[in-house]
Order: C-alpha cells, then sequence, then structure tokens
C-alpha cells in the first residue's frame, strides 16, 4: 500500500467519525504498517486536512491517547455559510401572512442544515454540554446534527406526553405574550441529572420556548450550557432568554412589497 | 504540497460531501496541480477509499463530470451494525408496559442513527428519490440522515397543522386496530406534484402510520419509491402495507421476565 493511499484512507476514517479518538495501533493493524510509518501518514495527514480547510486532527496524549479529527470551519466560511442563509430566507415568496416566513425547506434540507450545524458546533465545543436538546419539531435536524458533530447524544423534548416515553415531567409555559398556555415534557430518562446540555433551536421570536426548554431542565437537574438559534427575531427586543446566539437576525417582514430583512450576526465569535 | 496530502485532501472533501460532484478543475485549482498529477492523486484517493471501507469514488464522465464520493457499507459492517442493534434493543431496562419500549436513546443518537442510515442510504440509492420523508417525530434523525447520505432534501409531516407550514393537504387515517381516529398534514409547499419520496419511519407496528404517509403523499400526487423501517413488530402478521423493509424485527417483549427478543431482517439486501 503506498504512502498516499494510507494518508488518504486516515483522513477518510477520521472525517467519518467525527471527534472519535483513533489509537495509532488502529492504523498498523488496518494497514499493516510500522508504528513510525503511521506516525509520517498522520503528520502527512494533518497537514491535508488543514489545508481542505473543513476542520483538523488533533493528538490525544497518553495511555488512551491517537488522533482525532475535529470538524471546524473558517471565519471567512462561516460568513459565506451566513450570506447564503440570508439569501434564502429574504426569498420572497416566503411570505406566509401573519409575519411568518415558511422555513421548513431550509430546516429539513441537509445541505443547508450542515453549515449551520458547524457554526454551532465551533461555537459550543468548549461547552463541556454531554447533550444537545431541542424542542420538537422544525429544530430537530439542527439540533441532531450538532450532536453528530459534537460526538454527543441529542435530546428531543415532546409537546405532548407519550407512552414510549416512560415516565416525564411536563412544564406549562407562555411562548409568547398574547399566545395561549402552551407544554412541554421530557422523559425522565432522556439523561442523568447533574448531565449538562446546550440547547438549540430553528427558530426564537420572544424566547419563550427556550425559556421553556430551561425551565423544564432545571426541573430534572440538567444545566444549560450553551443557547444556539439558527434565527432569532429582533422584534421584540426584550427576550425571556438573555445569553444565546443567533445565526442570522430576522429583520422587518414587508407583506406587502414582499420584502424580508435578515442579516447575519457578526458578533458569533 | 506532497502528493500524499493532496491526496489525504481530496479524501476529506469528497467524504465531507456525500455524492456532490467536483470536476478535477476544483482539485486542480485548490491544489495549484496540473491536471495528470490530479488523476493520479485521484486513482489513489479510491484506493484509499475502497481499503478504508465506508464507501467508493465514483467517476463521472461528461462535461459536467467529476468524482463523487458515494458512501457504502460492506454486507459484513450492516450485520455488525444489525446485531449491536439488536443487543441494544433487548437491554432488558427499555420495557416500559403495554408491550411499548423506550427507544429515544437509540433514535436520537447520531453514532447508531448513522448505521441505520447507512443501511438505508445503500438500500434506497438507486431508488430515484428526490426527498425522504418521515412524520414527526422520533424517525426525524433518521430520515434525515438517510437524506443526508443520498444528498437530497427531507419532508417532516406533521400530526398538526401549523401557520408556519403555509397552506396545508390534511388526512385522517387508524394508525391500528384499536386506536383512535389520527390526523397528519403536509405542506403543499413541501414537494412539486410528481415528485419521488423514501419514505423512513422509526418504527412499524400494523403499518398504519406509513400507510397515512402514502395516502397523504398519494393526495399531493407525490409517488413513494420505498419504505424503510428501523424496527418492524412481527405481531401483528397483517400490515397495512406490504413492501417495507425492516432493519430489525421485534418479536415477543416479555413483562415478567423483561426479556425482548429482537432479530436482525437477514433479507435486507
Amino acid at each position: 500500500m503506498k504512502r498516499s493511499q494510507r494518508v488518504g484512507a486516515i483522513c477518510q476514517i477520521l472525517t467519518e467519525h467525527p471527534d472519535k479518538v483513533f489509537g495509532l495501533k488502529y492504523f498498523c493493524d488496518k494497514f499493516s504498517a510500522a508504528k513510525s510509518s503511521i506516525s509520517e501518514d498522520i503528520s502527512d495527514a494533518k497537514e491535508a486536512i488543514r489545508i481542505s480547510g473543513c476542520g483538523y486532527i488533533e493528538t490525544i496524549s497518553g495511555a488512551s491517547g491517537g488522533v482525532k479529527y475535529v470538524p471546524d470551519i473558517s471565519e471567512e466560511k462561516i460568513k459565506e455559510i451566513q450570506e447564503e442563509l440570508c439569501a434564502l430566507l429574504q426569498e420572497n415568496n416566503r411570505i406566509l401572512g401573519g409575519g411568518f416566513l415558511y422555513t421548513s425547506d431550509i430546516m429539513y434540507n441537509p445541505a443547508v442544515v450542515k453549515g449551520m450545524a458547524q457554526i454551532f458546533a465551533k461555537k459550543f465545543r468548549k461547552s463541556g454540554a454531554d447533550y444537545v436538546a431541542t424542542v420538537e419539531t422544525k429544530g430537530i435536524p439542527l439540533a441532531f446534527m450538532t450532536a453528530q458533530l459534537l460526538n454527543i447524544p441529542s435530546i428531543v423534548i415532546r409537546r405532548e406526553t407519550k407512552i414510549s416515553e416512560g415516565a416525564t415531567v411536563s412544564i406549562n409555559y407562555f411562548p409568547g405574550s398574547s399566545e395561549r398556555l402552551q407544554k412541554m415534557s421530557i422523559s425522565k430518562r432522556a439523561a442523568a441529572p447533574g448531565s449538562k446540555v446546550l440547547i438549540i433551536d430553528d427558530f426564537m421570536r420572544g424566547g419563550g420556548s427556550i425559556k421553556g426548554i430551561a425551565e423544564i431542565m432545571s426541573e430534572v437537574d440538567i444545566h444549560v450550557v450553551g443557547i444556539g438559534v439558527a434565527i432569532a427575531s429582533i422584534e421584540p427586543k426584550n427576550k425571556k432568554v438573555n445569553e444565546y446566539f443567533p445565526i442570522l437576525y430576522l429583520g422587518e417582514v414587508n407583506e406587502n412589497t414582499k420584502e424580508i430583512n435578515a442579516s447575519p450576526n457578526y458578533l458569533i465569535f
């Protein structure tokens, strides 16, 4: 097997398993190669991945050490993703009336969601989160893909209690000022008390749902270590939560001119 | 830049973008290398990816040609995934009563869902599907990840109509023999009439939900080209749909002995 083929295979295996540690021995066995050769291969793989610009290889020392692939994106790439998202969101046929926008095509499209998940994974990699949590439905793909990049499980909070969730803890909350009381419920099995959770959602207006998630988490003794939302509406200015990171801000939606005003959050990092 | 580094970078870029075609020119520009060098690099990358065993590189000829990474898994790997899933599902603390099992930890864990999505992507790669569709909630991550591997968008059918879905088409259906009437609704914007769709869900007992999805699809003139379910219950033997592909079969769930009987579908291919 040629060196270039080994390096290619190492890059591919690491990329397929974000944040998973592979010992040198794994590659020695797989390629029937000496440790010294694999060490050189890995240093070439590091350079290869640095150049391709989607992440980097990290070396973990010690007995259980090895290398892992950390997905990462550059600040230019983040801006590019944000600007593409803005353009998508500003398409004038999204306006549904009542100031609502149709965004399911964005939130259910893996090619688009991946960019947003990469931004959140970069933002929250050091948060120490054990889980990524969201409330059903539209934020699930984004939360799930963020979890994948961070190599942790996700939790989905339900609107209604389901028999398949086992014993649950429920709360009632006000999603917005003028809306009626809503309910959310979490399975008691979803996460062990004392766990840390990152909240991810697709959209935030007043912050009622996010505050609801934070409340239900506190009921089951889970600590919130970060909040990321794909799109945050500028109005109302006073949100029910303070520290949150939107990828985009949504400004005025004009139903007459069909104009939608969206802008990137330039302060995300 | 060394050949091995270029090969590594090519492997990594292709792997990060399943099923997306990259022209040779893209790599020539990125690495400032001649077409002849890149051609050799790609043949090394092909071999590298073949050896790593997660997929293969396909060459597309013609003016818009180039290479793309097709995620793929071996039959041994499929069996391995199925057996790991069986072991997970047979953990006796999953029993909730009423024959229900807690599976949210499986269905929301990217590391587990990825294996199932790889199986479905292999199974349905040639189906010609334009979308992967599911009904909320627990099948969303699996449907979404299958869509990602097939490089197509996903569609989520809602239980209730939502203002943010725009105009919708709804149906009422019977999920099972003894259960009450349920509703599902799809946004008219979700897919163009004439599109082809692959249905993916986490669990199937009688097949009522899947039949509901097929019915609502036919209402909006979308053609179902395949059905995949993670877990299919053996009972009842008569399902409401005929052609479906489960990854696992769920047999008897004994609440007294806490035994759960699950087995791989060996006929998936």
